[in-house]
């Protein structure tokens, strides 16, 4: 059993630009984008804004960027921002948020995306001689990048609530916002509502090469734009990046659904694989992280099995690996990967009973 | 019924310093001690390294100071520290943690002044292109300034044994170190040889004016003493200071005992109060921090009650209160104190049956 | 008179890829380079470090960034970096030194390019309890953004024996490294001997649309790759950055001193024109500042004029515009630009006269 | 020739607080002053607010700390603080504006005490993409630690027409603002009149043990007092620095005139001896910086005999030394010092010219 090419479920991140996006940065007005004179990359900014009812947009070289941007923006230095433990923002921006916005985090769990308001608002502070002052809370939807779990609009609207009670900011990393607005069968301007900023990224799900939007108000963007250049994000002729993006967002959202269906059969498949423990409810967008219930398995002799069938997935603890679909990702190779699983059951319990 | 004077059991920060202690200040000879040339303040870091069994100490303002100063010297920016999520660094110190040392705080739950190893141990980090390194292991005993729990010996060498395995070196908070020490039965160094570096604080049951004292390697004390000057905390003629800390280490210490047996004493007395709950077992050293179980009660209508028989206590919550036993505190004050506690509930108890 | 087409000489940075760099974006194979895995990306790292003489470098997004993971990734907070006062670094990059790498700067004047050895050396501190230790000394060639002055070998040299004595190492921001080279009459790993790490930007001269190159030892760019992903600068299918850089270098360097010829002409020109003051040595590479010399005229109205003709220039100071001459102009549009100062002197010179 | 005890003119720092002081500190009310509840650290305050013109002040441990809290205070990171090159802020802070208050310093040259208002002006910037904006202008007064000089009231008055002009805050750090009061002969509000937010120590010229008083606006002192904290300056007794500050207040500033009589003669005298190179009319107020002219001779040489003699001097250079006259510097130690400085001359210029 083999197919011709890698299938690679590490991270949508992988994704490769599609022809017509190459295309389109071959037919892209450029100019000097830091001069605010690449057409392309006004284009998309506005386009972008358009898209999720924002003010204004500004194209940002990644998601990491445009969170560290906006703590810098929103937040004083020795203030607190609340999100959930496992947000990207915590967990995998280097602590990027001590080192050059100078914030505290306070976490709280959000089980399977949910954020529980009541205990958002048990870690408000309005600030002391000794205590910080709370003055953004962060969201992420879909949430945790190894679950993909949708945060639901009547939960962003009970965040949103409190939030206003207290006068303080509500900012979304929607890394995966489309996949979040897909299944939740809006569009993005309605999940946008109830924060203040928003990014999404390009490279994941839309298969863009480089870059994330970064939206808010026009004030919230010129400070942005400020600190981007301070981060050493300002580019010049960022419409190479910007002709892409604008292809995405014609031509890669409303596809994302089927990124989903495949998830979801990809989990219901796996669930009656021997050893493996995943429902197909665990899926809830494009995010497929199974368990290894045998106990003689690990993460690590799974994926050089997977490995060896040509099938790339991301190790995300000693017993669980990561896999994501995306654009790239067809029937056929869901299948294949199902069946590698299988034989991965079966061999490896034969080698496991002879041993 | 009443006292002459005010009982102020808010916090033992609240301590005078004895007449012994400001004949001290009188005869301490005293120097530029920038330069090094404090003869008072020399022989107080000496006698404190002795007294902790470290190579060397620093006198500092603050808590706080010898804190901060501590993630300075021990963390590069960008870096993550574990700690409790009570601990006084995480939640009293403006978030200085990232402003002056930009290092992430990653927190445990330290349920009853235990810290779990293992937990501990799950959010080390080694550290990759986004992940930040865990640099450091912040203890705090006694832990949790409304709780004053004893962290035993057994479990601090358990976290010593995983910072060890992993080479991460392991800071004392241990503001109350003392408290902790007395109540254990063994000599402070006994404690301070499962950590890399210390302090306690002067000004708590010691009862001095002003000043903590920070200690670890001789190295580190070099590169403390650097960090203290740039955050502004070096003092000339700081022998002032010391001068009443040598005295509170000769007399000051074993004293601490007589503060715990009343703070149990007191607990035990208002575990029989109608409305108030508290058990003498919730009291390990010498903080009292009773919960209003009435329903129709807060803090707010005790803490004025308490405050027309000259009682001060600290309001932690909207039904709990703190008060800290310190060495200006007598039996007699400790009995008035209760009886306060019963005439509030039993008028508290009619007025609102009345109403 | 008049052209078809704006001449844009305000920088080097406004210019457009060429067609064959969007060719060899188009034919440029992919990969997501976070995970090191955009071959493109990683041909141009190897390209360019074998051209620089390094040990390794790495695709950032600006030459900024390039500088401001320099300043984190070879300094501690609270060190001092000497550099010239004109620096990039120290006027054009937000403070971001104090901000994300918390060092602090310490200039000297760098007249006519030539950095004063005796003045650096004057400046460095080994650092005690209250002077900051200096960690890095940047040097920048061709210095100045407005004069593109090139700093000698010798001169380099020169400094780099005062580092080595003091064991300081030494950053090139080489924005326009190539423009010295060529004027040097060096390859580029020449001038980068004297130093131990560098930068050269991609879309100055180069004419790439996005990018700069930062090049040293490998246990250099291994921490400085963790500091770009904590800036934000991570990107995934960088290849298409990379694309245009390779053959950039191939195609693009060489070809410089056309560039600094026709600047040295356009100023020589310029040197005849009444009312304009700059010489033909004021030039040494591809930048050309004159100075209004008639007391009338300031710059704006100077380049309210140019503008009338399609040409845009930039505007530094009340009294002086900067030209900066690169592939896209031509003979004929240096001698347009020529005619243009030419007619303004006498058309404003009549103006004023009447008047 | 000899003298009974040391003589030390290292620094006005190396005060010891006279018997009056300690006696105050015998008597002061004391209480916790982080909760604002020490009532001679709230005298202090009121009646420095009061000798200054301000609306509030608040106790600090030192000049560097009123500084910082100041930087924190006053600017957001990334922004720009105007100040002269000598200035302690920038030269003996341990980089900390950089570190603390993330701001980034730009420096003018200040000779002989005068500062160039049009220079100022000339660095002063709104900001802009790539431009730090400039939030903050800070004199010293006197100024330069080595030199003393008196900042004349017209140059104030001529930088707070520019800040004015550009609605930027100006702050004086005036560690010795008396000795420019006395000698200007006005009151220090008079000086305090031309800047926001001022600064002053208590351990020079005014013998107290320890700190500083930082004075400004209610609203400036409220954020100041939360840095305070957030830095670990928060001191719990604080009455016991806080008395002999009161005492020093009321009769240590008049009687600096003598310190400068004293300056001046040892000036005027150390003018005739062979190889020192000082004019009466260098020193203006407490501080005599000779240099040695004698080719053959160096500081230390110098610093080495006059140890012997028990006198102690700072050295500022290869070949300078610093002497500060203060309360403890008698006339006859003035005219031993000289002496010493005279057969240091001729016994070296026997010994040389024997080599």
């Amino acid at each position: 059993m083999s197919l011709a090419r890698v299938i690679d479920l590490r991270s949508d991140t992988v994704t490769l630009p599609k022809a017509e996006m190459i295309e389109a940065i071959r037919n892209a007005p450029l100019g000097d984008s830091i001069m605010g004179e690449d057409p392309t990359v006004n284009q998309l900014e506005k386009k972008a804004a358009e898209l999720l009812g924002m003010e204004a947009a500004l194209l940002v070289t990644s998601g990491t960027m445009a969170n560290q941007i906006t703590l810098m923006s929103l937040c004083n230095r020795g203030e607190e921002v609340i999100m959930g433990e496992d947000s990207h923002i915590y967990t995998l921006e280097g602590a990027a948020a001590a080192v050059v916005a100078q914030v505290q985090i306070r976490t709280i769990e959000v089980p399977d995306g949910i954020y529980d308001a009541s205990k958002i608002e048990s870690r408000i502070q309005t600030g002391d001689i000794q205590r910080p002052k709370t003055s953004l809370i962060c969201l992420e939807n879909t949430y945790n990048l190894n679950k993909g779990q949708i945060v639901s609009l009547e939960n962003m609207k009970e965040i949103r609530a409190v939030a206003n009670k207290h006068s303080i900011p509500v900012y979304l990393d929607g890394a995966r916002l489309f996949n979040a607005a897909i299944e939740l069968g809006v569009t993005p301007d309605v999940i946008c509502r109830e924060v203040d900023a928003v990014q999404f990224c390009l490279t994941k799900g839309l298969g863009c090469p480089i870059g994330s939007i970064l939206a808010g108000t026009k004030e919230f963007i010129e400070t942005a734009t400020i600190n981007r250049q301070r981060l050493g994000g300002g580019m010049r002729q960022a419409g190479i990046i910007a002709a892409p993006a604008i292809y995405a967002l014609d031509h890669m959202i409303d596809r994302l659904s089927e990124d989903h269906k495949k998830a979801k059969l990809l989990a219901a498949s796996l669930s009656t694989v021997d050893g493996i423990k995943i429902q197909a409810e665990d899926v809830q967008t494009n995010i497929v992280s199974p368990v290894i219930s045998h106990e003689d398995w690990d993460s690590k002799l799974l994926i050089e099995f997977l490995s060896t069938k040509g099938i790339k997935v991301k190790n995300i603890g000693e017993k669980q690996v990561r896999m994501v679909v995306h654009y790239q990702i067809t029937d056929e190779e869901i299948q294949f990967v199902v069946s590698a699983f299988e034989e991965f059951s079966s061999s490896v319990q034969i080698k496991t009973t002879v041993h």
